[in-house]
């Protein structure tokens, strides 16, 4: 049996990009647009074009020049949101409007102070609007993961007679359980009339470190879309990291599911978001960490030498993860740390590369080893000073 | 009904400590193991003796002064191992030997080299010789998670007809979806004669992401105590996140578990053991980043303020993360650094504080917030200047 194949929505520029301190200039976003598109993203959302003149300008560029990945901007369920939205990638191959609205009791009665029959009417409404402009609408309905799962269904049903292509079913504070999660997808599946011919799409937050779970979980129980950014940065504790759950699926054969997204520019792309965005990624990230594939202990590194996959369950090589053997100190020449900053996404002219060299100098006489997150700490604060 | 009480094992000065870079000395392992005794750790496994005399001295100390915690060392299944450890926790009130050894297919044949009954013989006769010195002894079975379920059970039921009081399940490689692991300790449970009268332990690696995910589903199938480490450091992409599964379990009612955990210093523990370790944790790590708690679009701003709960499951309070108001800029003086300084384990002279200030104003005419992570990074590189 062929492999299922997921879709991945990449939502770096879009949940990543709002965190404090990690704001983008419109030529750094379409650089990294480019490189998840050589990633082989599916679908990348790149901004909410309503907020700023300048997140406007950065989808419209960015449609204009991503050729093999859908193009998708967030809206509200506001009209004005959606013209704005449609406006911006007008010019996108394949352009897609993300609108939605809060389902749970929370968002209806609390935030929106609204009843539930008045945020169906949103939605649909939001749906049928979005629709004027592109065929691709994806619906979300904002915190599904406290929603109850009878009301949900009856959204999730009313925006697909609407013309929703994909339903997002967001566990937006990240509270679930993957058991329960799990459940709530299936439970749509069961029982919204139209689900069959849409793709249920899963957006998990990491408050309680279950993201990656929950979306197998909801892949498992029929989702065929999953929302994830690169390093999980987002709102909060972030989202589902993508690299991840795209290695969860490549590894793990007997799920019968794949991606394809070309996991050796995992860690690449990885640095480049870190770097441009001023987000360390901690050494014991999974998969892209510094020391992901570092076997320290004299047992495990007994194991490893005598077979690799004693304690190794996937190639450094296949994630693209930079040989670790090369281990810079203050022993270190200018050619090794250019070739380490180039790994990294860092291009420097001669004096720049003279200037880094001396502060990595100071900082090598301080600390024995430096590990790539020092060294993109070292390089973006001297960028922005 | 009341809640089942889950033992947590913390293996932060073992497991946490062993990775490149993060070696304490003595007295910062005695510091680290005051903390998680205050934190009100079940266990503290606080390393493994005949690696190093320094290890050996650092088990014996902290043994001779925590009071309200079981103190662990680990061990291979070899008699020398075992000797040296039950002679370093001599002094411990209750005192716990770890002992173990590989299982699956790929510790058996390629690293061991021997046979299944072999390595049976070895286990026995391990738990064997350490109940000579210590009534707790706990057993593991490396790389459980990728071990056949039948074998695995002969193993487990061996060791406890030898006397182990707690047998350990790792998932040594991290590579366990959360549905197979938790099936494998549900076959543990349904056919290991004496098991219910032993403890099953969870210890899960990082690798996919699922390290959080696996331990919940080992305690959901019949385990009582799961390993874990403060930040999820450890070996490669790390250990179960010991601040997420407490979380998860007091967040949780409906899962009816609950630990003896004292959550309000969860923030300040993780901060202290990454200033020590300098391993600085990622800004979106789940409970303990710096933006775990931090709400940052307009939208989600927005439904804050109308009600806290429309984006939050969590209370800051309630894990002691710092008041996130307070945002420290080239414009703040050193009353604020030095309060920032005392929450995250830091205690300056005058002199060291006048230092830290300006190296602090250089940094903030750079960046325009400074956030902790900034600031553990700022004060331990001058520490170790």
């Amino acid at each position: 049996m062929p492999n299922t194949q997921i879709q991945i929505f990449d939502t770096t520029l879009r949940d990543g990009e709002q965190v404090p301190g990690c704001t983008l200039n419109t030529k750094e976003k379409i650089e990294i647009a480019r490189e998840l598109e050589r990633l082989g993203v599916d679908v990348m959302e790149v901004g909410f074009p309503i907020s700023s003149p300048g997140d406007f300008e950065s989808v419209s560029r960015i449609s204009k020049i991503i050729k093999n990945a859908t193009v998708c901007a967030l809206t509200r369920a506001v009209p004005n949101d959606i013209e704005v939205a449609a406006d911006a990638i007008k010019s996108a191959k394949r352009p897609r409007i993300h609108t939605g609205i809060g389902t749970s009791d929370s968002h209806v009665f609390n935030k929106l102070r609204t009843t539930r029959e008045k945020v169906i009417e949103r939605g649909v409404a939001a749906v049928k609007l979005a629709k004027k402009y592109v065929e691709d609408v994806e619906f979300y309905a904002e915190d599904a993961g406290r929603t109850d799962n009878e009301y949900l269904a009856m959204v999730i049903e009313a925006v697909i007679k609407a013309g929703a292509t994909v339903v997002n079913i967001p566990d937006t504070t990240g509270y679930c359980l993957p058991s329960e999660y799990g459940e709530k997808i299936k439970y749509l599946q069961e029982n919204v009339k139209g689900i069959h011919n849409t793709t249920i799409s899963t957006h998990c937050h990491n408050d309680l470190g279950l993201a990656t779970a929950n979306s197998i979980m909801g892949v498992r129980n029929g989702a065929r879309q999953i929302e994830c950014t690169i390093n999980g940065i987002g709102e909060r504790a972030g989202n589902a990291s993508l690299e991840e759950v795209v290695m969860i699926m490549r590894k793990h054969n007997d799920l019968n599911f794949d991606t394809g997204i070309n996991t050796k520019y995992l860690s690449e792309i990885s640095a480049i978001v870190s770097a441009k965005m001023n987000m360390p990624v901690q050494a014991n990230k999974a998969i892209v960490g510094s020391n992901a594939f570092a076997h320290s202990s004299g047992i495990h590194q007994d194991g490893v030498i005598k077979s690799r996959d004693t304690y190794e369950i996937i190639d450094p090589e296949e994630v693209g993860a930079l040989d670790s053997s090369i281990v810079l100190t203050a022993r270190s020449g200018r050619a090794a740390l250019n070739y380490r900053a180039k790994k990294l996404g860092f291009e420097f002219c001669k004096d720049e590369l003279e200037r880094h060299y001396q502060a990595f100098l100071n900082l090598a006489d301080q600390k024995k080893i430096i590990q790539d997150q020092d060294l993109i700490k070292l390089f973006s604060v001297a960028a922005t000073g």
